[in-house]
């Protein structure tokens, strides 16, 4: 309460705490009242709007928000399978693929050289979220099915964006993990309607959401009847032009110790720069990242999208060779044994 | 070109200047050499993924991305009519009403005192998109249909979110303009939906949007067939914890600048702060916005949505009374008149 | 304390509550219990500390941690006079000048023409922080000897920034007030030395600094000794390309309801763009700033500093007319009336 | 130019060009023309102030603004030696100790048990800047000569802010090392006076600098004389209210591959969690940093400064096993000979 505060306009809140099924401790000061509510009605929403009542200064709700996602309520870290891939898992998992579906030629062209170096999971545009309506949009249904194709030819399980809800069953008819784009990541129709497929989901983090937002959104799917989530860091939105954005690799280690999901991450748009990407990759690996995914393109100077950022054949095999396996390995075992 | 650029490598970006319909002008200096590629052939994208060619250290896009938003391609003014409601006209629209739709009484109350105390539209939210899935997520059909009965009943035009597009003709059915949240300001297939709607839409800015995202946004709409847009700025994510957002006001002054639609202000998601609501409210006239947009709510402590930045009614009409009718026009005619 | 705590982590915490010379209020939830600390012993940061103690989730500090720069505290809002121009009382006080001092024709040119036109103060750099050791530095005590020359000549009182608590004296002996710029904010010998000094200060706000950080800031000065502080927004640090800043004019607000120190707003550095300055200023007197400063050059096109951001004259004087002292006057009695 | 540009206004920037010093090159468009300044005459900033010129729309500036920090320039990477340690060579250097030096009991302790652990310097604060004038502000000169007693007892050098140029001389009697603290870093007074300065300097990144505005900050300590600087990032102002900065590794590896100076990172205030700094500090090796600063209090919880992100003495010992020396140096060859 504020220091203001009349015995009317503090006894106005202990009434209404109550009347939302908390018991109200009361704590008084020299200066200030305190009005503690406990327990666990789940009216979280309602005490915070107590903000608006006279006498009241501010109300700290210090429950956390989530449930299922949350770690104190699993105690068990998740590993989710991606068509035989386990994402969460001893290995760290290494997505790789062009940002768009181009061609046949192009994605057939990285899916063998990516898989030859070392990548476990196919990545690749088919519908695209695109900032402007005069940027190449994707090449929708035939994309999907170069990716069936390319999933087959090499034995790599696919993941792809869906970005409207009357494309969920399409997608997840050719795609073995359903990406949520970071634009999309609070499109709750969205999240509600994969709530009810059978497809794993990569949820991207939005360019401006805190954890505990990004944590809240995976709960959607998670409550919807969708456990199989992983998350995917790729950067917030900042300040410095030099970088497309700032890579978060702390929200990664914060996001682990909250919660029992796996999450991946990507340095392509995290920092939008091809010369950057295969270090923050092994600084995501150092971070006890479960995976990476990057771009990959046989020419990215005429790349549809994302050439900035998209690695070349030989970029990627260099990456993979710093991130190796063996290291990869190690560097996982000696972070839970520390962590144990 | 980076300086270390060899000239086959300058040659090759010549080339694909050429290649992608431009004419290339190329500059040497002493230290480096700068290819200019000018022309329209709408290859914007594929340039800026020469930044990936060997030798080329940035490329710099300089056109507008936008067309049929812009201020050169219109060179007028929209103004866009809600059920008989001019925005972007005259006067300065007041749009009001609750966060949620609640129940019949709670809106019919907020409805008819806000319409006797000025304002010329109804808001309330039937759908709600809402960071926890375990918040109140709005009464859906219910709500559209009170809010057709809160606009007869008070001859003020509505305006509602939309989050779907499996909601959308729902919706249109009901209210006189569709609202686009923040969090869907690039839900491009909502986007897609909404501009073959016969609807006006209100396009809220996302949270971490720059002024030309926001403004591709509205192009989607406009390349779609719908022109009748209104862009929203309602606050940035920014770093202070004492404001829910920080509400970008040169923000609306720039895109005024740059495009012929209207612009309206929310400072209620601005600053997330009931007290500063009405003075940012004054702020936003001043600075040329052609309509504002407040939550207001019978009992803001019970509100089930955004208690702490809703007006009470009272204080609804004292703001009215600081944006006095009077003021707000001699405010707009002189700005008129001082930018003309 | 978290859920998880022990009888023993909660004794300890409660024993040093009390160490620390507060009262330890104990709540006891279904799933968590809360330790309040009630008291005034002044040991707010060792409370915080108790973040680190064995089972303890989390620290909030309720309390505002600023004194002397409250509202609460004093309750009557400050007028600083500068030089005879009262800040902070009935007329929104009108700062203008060059960015830099660059030479006595310049200076003279600038200060005429801006007093003229109805400016109140002058404003112009002697030192300049520069981002770059190769950019312009400022002329030093010449550019303070032709500030004082111009002051005489046209009776408009003058501030100039100060960088160097070596400077002060100098500066003082010449300038009417002295600035703080946005990067010395945190400069806390500079505000320990100017906290002895008799001129009144302009501070600044950082462009990361929250309002209590630039609160506290001001708090240095004030304690120190020296009470007669304005505080100026200048734009907050942010992501969009299209504008040097964000403008935070909600910022003015929240201060001014904080603290009892004048405000003023400094559109030039808060947007960055010339043709967004003038309107900006009229925003920022609606939302009750008690002054605005520009940035004006008589060429800016050859401004030695800040060239984008600086009205050239004639654009000055319309700004005048815009803000029209009528209009000005109205606006603030208006607000009082409302805020009373 | 814009694209209303008229013939003389073009002329007007060609010839504003050339009395610069540069070559005009122009190019002329279907609708736009473009003027390219090309040549080395060092007026970049007046170039800039071209937008201010009739016709201007924008002014691109594309060489790198800094010279002496610049890889280009040097092509060699430096290597700092702080009282026999290198930074900057092949071990990865450890930084560690309390965040104030509060007693000579607590130092000493820290101290040996640092050393024991493997730490290769000790940094400690005796001029705190402090956000409220009311919070501990350091043990001044009693601290500095503590800090030399622990620096002879354990043979470890010694890293201190100094705060203020008066200060500078006395610091550097007593330290190894001389810090420029985040809020100073554009501090530009304290900048030329540490320039002048026989000690090596550690110079943080402001919480809203870019990389090159930090690049160009170190360049005022080079122009000036000094070349003994190093860097370190310890986090930007982010908008997530779960961690007190976001780290920004990425800046890390960006930094050193624009300059040529050594780049150290600090976790502690990079996050301001004390759960999060062992792992952030494992990646800030992986992403090439040369050094990494942690806080360590023997009694965190009660710390007069920074508790909840200091280290207790057996996480310090945890944490040195998890950046074990084998694998650091590990790391950092396979880093050197993967990007060689």
């Amino acid at each position: 309460m504020s220091s203001a505060a009349t015995e009317s306009e503090i006894n106005h809140v202990i009434d209404r705490v109550k009347e939302l099924g908390y018991q109200a401790h009361v704590t008084r000061g020299t200066e200030k009242t305190i009005v503690a509510a406990v327990g666990s009605s789940g009216n979280r929403e309602q005490l915070a709007a107590l903000e608006a009542a006279p006498g009241v200064e501010n109300v700290v709700v210090i429950a956390h928000p989530f449930k299922l996602v949350s770690m104190q309520v699993k105690q068990k870290r998740t590993v989710v399978n991606v068509g035989g891939v386990p994402i969460g898992g001893e290995a760290c998992v290494l997505m790789a693929g062009p940002c768009s579906v181009e061609s046949r030629e192009q994605l057939m062209t990285v899916a063998h050289a990516i898989a030859a170096a070392g990548a476990t999971m196919l990545r690749g545009g088919a519908y695209k979220p695109r900032t402007s309506p005069y940027e190449f949009q994707g090449l929708g249904t035939e994309a999907l099915k170069l990716l069936r194709e390319a999933s087959e030819a090499t034995g790599l399980p696919v993941v792809t964006e869906v970005m409207s809800t009357e494309d969920v069953d399409l997608v997840a008819e050719y795609a073995d993990m359903l990406q949520v784009g970071a634009r999309n990541m609070q499109n709750f129709s969205l999240l509600r309607r994969l709530a009810k497929c059978e497809r794993p989901i990569l949820l991207k983090r939005a360019p401006s959401a805190t954890v505990k937002d990004w944590l809240l959104a995976a709960e959607y799917l998670l409550a919807g009847g969708n456990s199989q989530v992983v998350l995917c860091e790729r950067g917030i939105r900042s300040y410095d032009p030099d970088m497309r954005n700032t890579f978060d690799l702390a929200a990664i280690a914060l996001a682990k110790q909250l919660s029992h999901l796996p999450v991946v991450a990507d340095p392509s748009h995290g920092t939008g720069r091809r010369d950057l990407v295969p270090i923050m990759a092994r600084a995501a690996v150092a971070v006890g990242a479960d995976g990476v995914i990057v771009e990959v393109h046989p020419c990215p100077e005429k790349a549809l999208s994302d050439g900035p950022q998209s690695l070349t054949l030989p970029e990627f095999e260099k990456m993979v060779q710093l991130l190796g396996q063996p290291l990869r390995r190690h560097l996982r075992q000696e972070l839970k044994a520390a962590t144990a």
